[in-house]
């Protein structure tokens, strides 16, 4: 820098650099500068031959970054230098022009708003690919009972299909905010609000927003290159989507476990034990669950950075770089370890049914019987709670209460009661809509599709 | 509980009841219940008469708990089991028929979603009024020139107007996520799903549904009773809206001091040292500082109880409350007292007009002299560094370097850089859209009040 | 205050007050107070009737707040001055001397350190107590058999007391923690700094240290009030403890699942269902759990506040009151709910000994047997691998396989392979320090004891 | 792994393994292998010719790795396993012989240990150093007046050598933080714990302990494995270090504006803008300042991945590494960046000298004239609260009131007054200890020289 007396220090240069985190911005950053390049051919900085050159030089530095031949250079101090450095080599001293009416601020805000879209793309690309294998696998099971679970006590019976499509629906509502991180990255292009005051020159900012397929200019030059907002939607949707990811894991891994063994990992996705020959660990599962806090530690930074932060840029902004791509990283292989992992889990039927015929399960349906015969439910609900007492204390099944022990706790039961417990009629009484009654699953399994086609869509 | 033998440990009742912080929560609880008691009775669980008795309970009860005369028993352990055993204290064992077809699980999450979305609304009026407050200032300071600043570094000179409304612009995308929580809040109505599994009565969903102001009832009763999706999504875009006050709030302070000068806090939103008679302290704008931290704690708190969560309901989910309401209680102290405070903030024309004319802020605007006279833009840069590194050196302003001296650095400048360096063209030069430029500045304006009178729509 | 035009808005005096939360501190305040009053005299600021008069007026103003009796008014800001507001109301104008020479900024901080040293001591007799009562469960099901996880796969067998006296030992480190929070916070006095620069009174900041049980004044004046590190040794100690409570309570949950059938709470700390009569559900183990966050919050709330924060106080610095009282209080209230837990948990010994009876579970030892005869481990690693394959493969258990399928395997296996896989001997074989062995678990309880002398000692 | 059907899918090895950021572990991982194999020695379970290969072998697997000439293998899951695959490699079979008694849980932990301790001892020599630079830096400018501020308004005069040594005894806390976590990561040798339970062969675990500078082993195998507190001390106490941190950053970037003007930061640690010729910006301060929320990241990430983990190892530990990494990179680049920026910063001694010459600064020491003069200090308070009053409406300094409008305010004002408002006088009234009089902060500088010696030695 010329109003410098002394090169920068060496440690000061590896602090200061980012190239080593951003370069992976450089197709944005290609493709940002090229619509540059025509917005100041069209006002007139550029001529066309100019323009031409300055096209033919980006195309080139890009092929050479394609195929992992570009020569970064130890003083390239980021990506968006290293590219202008580059072009110039190629070029001569025109390339020094591509930087005329636009700043390293507006530039990176920009890579950064074009990158957060796609990022946001392929996150709804490989959500829709989970949930259409969640769909598929929910529809294999839709008949399989197994307890479901509150406090992680057996509580009622469902199919297992259902239990499953609870993810489905949390993660559409992932896909959802995804899409409108993507929005919101898409809504206001930074470029052309230079430094932070603007620009010297009356770029065509519409005419370039239109072309890197932007809403419109940011409204405001200091917040364009101020705010990172996208890069915080993005952020928020990943972490709220690796919890959803964690819960899953963490069945996923209770399930596999010997003393519920309701499922099983593939070999191909599970791993051994150095010690232990005998073990058959669920890692991905393990992993699916561990990944999720550091999703949401990359959230926490960027609200820790922003926080208090004077406008307009200030160099802590370079921190929004690791954290997104960390969290891009992770929840990108989340999403596809999930999909692959789910897609080879092998559910025991036996196992699953076995757990599911466990009488107290019935207990809700005992008390509904009740009420049907004219008890308010509350009360019904201690009548039940003393017949599971009983039987208890007596080391019983509910269906080993005689008729006239049932008798002595209402005068409302009967012989039905022994009928309400016979197992099969319990998850087709939860008729109403959502329930896991079969006939809600097969309308549920259709929703589900139909969402899918929408995702897709 | 008829099943157990002895009675809650009162350190449990403590630590389990909630009804220290959900006694909030009545007014949706009794929404709720009342919409509940008509889908009975469009069921026939309930009879009109029966229907009757409840809604005239539930109106006694919600009277009650409106005046303050709700008469709370140490036994209460929620909101929800008070209101319940209030309802049937006065109307008798009817009330117990109000629980039929519901469970707590189902009634705290619909309980939950209510609240969500009217705080979410609430949130977007205080947002609206912050924001009109900020066009307001913004407009009245519209042609203050100051410093716009990069890295605290005096920059390029902006309106104090272009600078305010920076903060526009966050917060309009701050209303968008709460828009997008309260639709999130709105789409799927838990009421229905029973403790997880549905329930035996089909109750008409719907119905309850449009009531209650649901788009429709949610897809999956697991998912339903499991989920603190929609306080998450308030919670994320309350701590990303902290964090754009917390910028706001610093500049204040920032602009407080003797050595920027630039604004100067009302004294009612001031307060003095308890051994320093001469200070005046920005506290407001230190709070307004000071408390994004815990909004994102609030967030980070709730993800941290879903981590690994197995589904459906736990007791865990009990900490999505106090967090969500210290949430709530603490964004919107903030916005209220962001708008009284900014309304309230004296700014000193003198001191900012001062800052501005530094002329070092005009080096940007020389580089582009010598652009739009054929030199490329980095190179430009260079010979303008020289330019401030010789001033600097020689101890002099840039306008004080001779014409000699100018041309030693290059043969293209000429007297025009003494009219460049003339302070009032500069702000006027950032003529690009979104820039500094008055005639932009007024544009933004415009499309601030289109942006409000669509909020407010 | 005097400098004022304007009383303060209604609306700022309610978020600038902390009233509302730091009440809690009067014992803290009181006792800061009357160390001051004796300096003061000391000093020859205050004479001894003045000392006396000053004495007297905290005394009754301290009995007032113990009684729950203290006059608060709405213009209290905080509790030092509605103490000190009080006192000047009991004694007269005399009361106004006693900030002579302290500013609020040292008076809060002392205040905090006080606070904090007396929480870290409570924390640490509470850690004493759970650890105690570790011990005793530990000693009461010291040979318990039952299958030790990795992965939450059945790994090897230990005994329950083994695997309970895990946790007595992170106990142990969250009370070295707490001490050396309460050692930090006895460090450094802050009480002599003033506002931020010292005192133009040459107090005998040594005697107050040493009356108030500080090693000393704190060296610098401006650390002293900008600094909450102490609060941040309580708060990052409590994190880490809560994150262990979170595991054991965890545990506890899963154990108490039926899959599991390992243990079952207590009647008097377990909770029923609103809807599912049958349901015992293990809450205090899921708060246990479900805390942790909010404290590892209330952490990340204070460093978040202290970002950036110039010197020397800031408003903001009010934060660290709330993030530290809830953590506080979660602490507490999860230690005293662990310790009853506890000691009310009823294990099942059969169901635990089924478990451990899994033969898969001594794959090590049968490897470890083939080391003896000299195979390296790894090789025998994979012979015993093999041997668990062939048992999956054809349904059979470990000992059901022919000693002409062993030697097929290898050579070196034997008769006493099946010797090896009679399950009393898997897990005293673990006979290293600090393994599953009964003589080891007995040196462990023996050591476990004697840390809990030299806690309490 | 022998057990399994089919191998590991490429996808769940990409995800499993850690070997891309587990290497740098392998000089702990070489010293404890030695360590474990002269113990397996003395148990008679490798010969002396046998344990002489082994040393050997792991001696050129360890210059391989020095020298970078490794050669990995894609099968490589994590460096643990690289360097025994490679071992035997080199040494034929018996390289497998060196796993007996040994699992990687165990192994992991212990290395982890070992890294802790090594990079806690290496946070506290760079804070000394940074420490040491502090305090010839604070030597170097002690009798430089500057405004002391709070809530960011100038509140009383202090040395510049005061406020700089406020940092001074913040990083000695940072020092004791560090030197307990290498304490804690010192005290139980996680080695000989085997998977979880213990091992079947009686090491001399004593031996091995004192061998890797251990205290002694770790009295329980479970908590052995299964726990990350030694990590989450270096974390916690990283992040409060790096909070401290950002406040010198953030101090300095506001000194470095041209508002304040106090310091200017070298140039060679300073960079331009790639549009602004005379900027010159702080980054080094501002990364300072910005890289603290990613440490405070690390420590959430971790108490996020044990959150409700249950016992003993699973997989999500394998989540340690990265954060910790993280963060010591993070934590030990921002000690030296914040040493050598510090030593370059040029301060200004005429901006602060003039900012502190600032006669409100004086203020208090007016009412401390009123309060040696008989009146309390609320009053004299009050007293001058008046006078700053009608001097800022009359638009005077303190100094320009005439006598008669003092005494107007008090009898007890006269001429001493104008002394008390000459300015030099300011800082050396404040001689209390721990103050900001010269005497005052030669004692302190002489205590930080002590300090320092005392971490030296």
């Amino acid at each position: 820098m010329p109003r410098f007396d002394t090169p920068q220090d060496p440690l000061f240069r590896r602090i200061n650099a980012s190239l080593g985190f951003d370069r992976r911005l450089w197709p944005q950053d290609i493709r940002g500068s090229l619509a540059h390049a025509r917005a100041l051919e069209r006002a007139g900085v550029l001529d066309q031959d100019e323009l031409k050159v300055l096209r033919d030089g980006l195309g080139r530095v890009a092929d050479e970054l394609e195929r992992g031949e570009f020569p970064f250079d130890p003083e390239d101090e980021d990506i968006h230098m290293a590219i202008e450095r580059r072009l110039t080599e190629l070029v001569g001293p025109v390339g020094g022009k591509l930087h005329t009416g636009r700043s390293r601020n507006d530039q990176v805000a920009t890579d950064m708003a074009l990158y957060v879209r796609e990022r946001s793309e392929r996150a709804v690309g490989l959500l829709t690919a989970l949930m259409s294998t969640l769909a598929d696998v929910a529809e294999q099971h839709a008949d399989w009972p197994m307890p479901g679970y509150t406090h992680l006590q057996r509580a009622q019976p469902v199919y297992l299909g259902h239990h499953l499509l609870a993810y489905f629906w949390m993660l559409r509502r992932d896909a959802r905010r995804f899409l409108a991180a993507r929005d919101a990255a898409t809504g206001e292009m930074p470029l052309g609000s230079g430094a932070l005051a603007g620009l010297n020159w009356e770029l065509d900012r519409e005419g370039t927003a239109a072309e890197l397929g932007f809403t419109g200019p940011a409204p405001n030059s200091i917040d364009a290159v101020a705010s990172r907002d996208a890069v915080l939607d993005y952020l928020s949707a990943a972490a709220i989507c690796a919890s959803h990811l964690s819960r899953l894991g963490s069945e996923l891994v209770l399930w596999s476990s010997q003393e519920f063994g309701f499922s099983e990992p593939a070999d191909d996705f599970s791993s051994g034990s150095s010690i232990m020959p005998q073990k058959k660990n669920p890692d991905a599962a393990e992993l699916l669950r561990g990944k999720a806090p550091r999703v949401a530690a990359s959230l926490q930074t960027l609200l820790g950075v922003l926080h208090a932060l004077p406008l307009a840029y200030s160099k802590d902004l370079q921190e929004d770089k690791e954290a997104l791509f960390d969290a891009v990283d992770t929840v990108e292989t989340c999403l596809v370890a999930a999909d692959r992992m789910l897609a080879g889990t092998r559910f025991d039927r036996a196992a699953l049914a076995a757990a599911a015929a466990d009488e107290f399960l019935a207990a809700t349906d005992v008390a509904d019987l009740l009420v049907r015969r004219g008890m308010p439910f509350r009360e019904a609900h201690g009548v039940v709670g003393s017949l599971v007492r009983e039987a208890l204390q007596s080391g019983r099944a509910l269906s080993e209460l005689t008729e006239d022990e049932l008798r002595s706790h209402s005068e409302l039961l009967d012989a039905e009661y022994y009928e309400v417990l016979a197992s099969d009629a319990w998850i087709e009484s939860k008729l109403s809509a959502g329930g896991s009654a079969s006939a809600r699953v097969a309308e549920q399994l259709a929703a589900a599709r139909a969402a899918l086609a929408e995702l897709a869509g």
